[in-house]
Parts: C-alpha cells; sequence; structure tokens
C-alpha cells in the first residue's frame, strides 16, 4: 500500500521540519518538527494522513508516545472519533499501571500505560514523531499486547533510516504494519 | 461570557475526570484525565469547548504546556485550524530558544519556547489541564510578551480553586480572560 500522502503534502511536511545541527549532542542532526506543528496547513496534512492511516488499520484506539507523540496523536485521535491513550515515562501516570522497561544506548529506560484504558477487543495504533532506535515503540507494543489488546500499527511521522528502528521492531509487530510519512 | 460548555457536556467530562488519592504525594487527590481522553464523545466535547474559546478569543496561535497540555492544546490547533506552539520543560527543545524560571513550592523551574514560532501579530492562546498553583502557566505568559505576540486568554480543562492559580495568574493576564472548564 502507498503511503496516505500526496507529493506535494510530503513536499510541504518536509520543508516544514528543520534541521538542528549538534543536537541534543555534538555529531547529532536532530529534525526538529516545531516549525510543522505551527503551520497549520502542514499540521492538517499531517493528522489527516495518520486519520487514513487509522482507518486502515482498523483502529479503536490511539496510543501517543509522550512526549512529541502526544503532539501527533491527540488530533488524530479526535478527528477519528477514537479513544487516546497517552503511554508515558516511568512516575507519571497516577494509580495502577502497567511498566515496561527497554534498553537505551547506555542503561534503560520505563514507559507505563493505564491497562485500564485498553481491552481485550482494541485495535491499537501507536503514533510517535520519529522511529529512531525502536527502544520506546517496542516496549509500547509489549505493553499493548499486556494489557489484552492487539497492535493494530505504528506509525510515525519520519523514519531515520540510518537507525536500526525498523529492524528492531520488526519481531513485536508481528503482523502489524509500520508506516513512517517520511523516510530520511 | 458563559463557558462554552452545555450542562450534560460538564456532567459528561466530570464523570470522566478520576479522583486518584495520595498522588503524587501523600494528603493529595489527583484528578486523573486519561479516562476522558479514552472517551471519543468527551475528548471532542472538550475539544468542541477550547475551539469555542479559541473562537472568541480570536487566537491566532494555540500554545500548549508540556505535557498533558500538549494532549488538550492540539486537537484545537487543529480543528480551528491555526498554529501550534510547545511551551516546554528546559533542554527539551533544540536551537534556540526563550527561557523563563519560575518559582515552586521548593526551588525553581524552567520553560521554554522557540520564539520564531511566535510573531508581532500573534494573539496566543494558552491551554493546559489544570490549572494549579499557576506558576508554568505565568511563565508561558511572559514567554509569549517577550516573543512579541499578544495573549489572548489562557483556557484550562480544570481549576483548582482551593489552590491561588487564579491569584498568582491575575496581574500577569492583565486583561486577557482565564476560562476553567470546570471548577473543583
Amino acid at each position: 500500500m502507498t503511503a496516505p500522502l500526496s507529493d506535494d503534502a510530503r513536499t510541504l511536511l518536509l520543508s516544514r521540519i528543520k534541521d538542528v545541527p549538534d543536537y541534543p549532542k555534538p555529531g547529532v542532526m536532530f529534525k526538529d518538527i516545531t516549525p510543522l506543528l505551527a503551520d497549520p496547513e502542514a499540521f492538517a496534512a499531517l493528522t489527516d494522513a495518520l486519520v487514513e492511516l487509522a482507518g486502515r488499520y482498523g483502529a479503536t484506539k490511539i496510543v501517543g508516545l509522550e512526549a512529541r507523540g502526544f503532539i501527533l496523536a491527540a488530533p488524530v485521535a479526535v478527528q477519528a472519533g477514537i479513544g487516546f491513550v497517552p503511554v508515558r515515562k516511568a512516575g507519571k501516570l497516577p494509580g495502577a499501571t502497567l511498566a515496561q522497561s527497554y534498553e537505551l544506548e547506555y542503561g534503560t529506560a520505563e514507559v507505563e500505560v493505564h491497562a485500564e484504558d485498553l481491552s481485550a477487543g482494541d485495535r491499537v495504533m501507536v503514533i510517535d514523531d520519529v522511529l529512531a532506535t525502536g527502544g520506546t515503540a517496542e516496549a509500547s507494543l509489549s505493553l499493548i499486547r499486556r494489557a489484552g489488546a492487539e497492535v493494530a500499527g505504528v506509525a510515525v511521522l519520519m523514519e531515520l533510516s540510518f537507525l536500526p528502528g525498523r529492524v528492531r521492531l520488526g519481531e513485536a509487530l508481528g503482523e502489524a504494519p509500520l508506516d513512517a510519512l517520511i523516510v530520511v
């Protein structure tokens, strides 16, 4: 299936992503999406494409990954008329949670979800801004399945193809699709 | 002006906010909005009310405060067709930023914005989930004015009336309105 983005829309989105050298550390070229968010036409094109994917996936819930993923995922949930569920960094969600740790370059991190926001019949779409190493996304897929729900697909604005995110996610995805609107 | 929320919608929103005792510390009753976000009807009612306020304010930009504010503010920006600008905790935005510190119960914290995302003609609506002590909101108003833009209004889902947020924000608001959809 082709990605749900016209050439014009892709050109628009690309023109609103800014390269910031040496952030967060020397030698890294950071992809800053804040100019895209500040441009209503670009943000609408992004949201429309993700809503289209949500339809293809048959998603019944949208999971957004803290924090930039929240900004992309919440409008998709509202526009598609399906529930939004945040996956947050450790210690940010009140009450009982499911927690899943994952490996970073140095050390480990942990993400959490409210299991009660996901149900056995749910087909869950995971949205984030960037697929880099895939650690957070992989941990999120575990959380969704541990909550008893099904992974319907993972969608990101940008995939960094020089990093092994797609490979790392491969096994965890199973039959579920991984869609990147832009690959850099 | 009356708040842009019918009695039915207010009842629905209230029913989807969960009291979590002793979070983040003993003696505090936390207002958990994740059940509201997971309910598409409630999230749509919330977004519609905030979009209505954005229209009343004549807003040309929506500022969301990290991190729960992102979830409420981004759908408003998309639905209203105006740009979204994140105000983030220190160190999270790449490139040149404006920074503003504010006082916490113990110590200080800092928030940042990309000044280039706000312009002299902009009328900015600030959105967050909860108005508690008002520190982050107050710092955000400073950032907006230092970027050369105008504060059009501040809107929150919930105002905690037993905390001095409205008083603390008073002077910083000037003529700009502060609207809470729900006061608890």
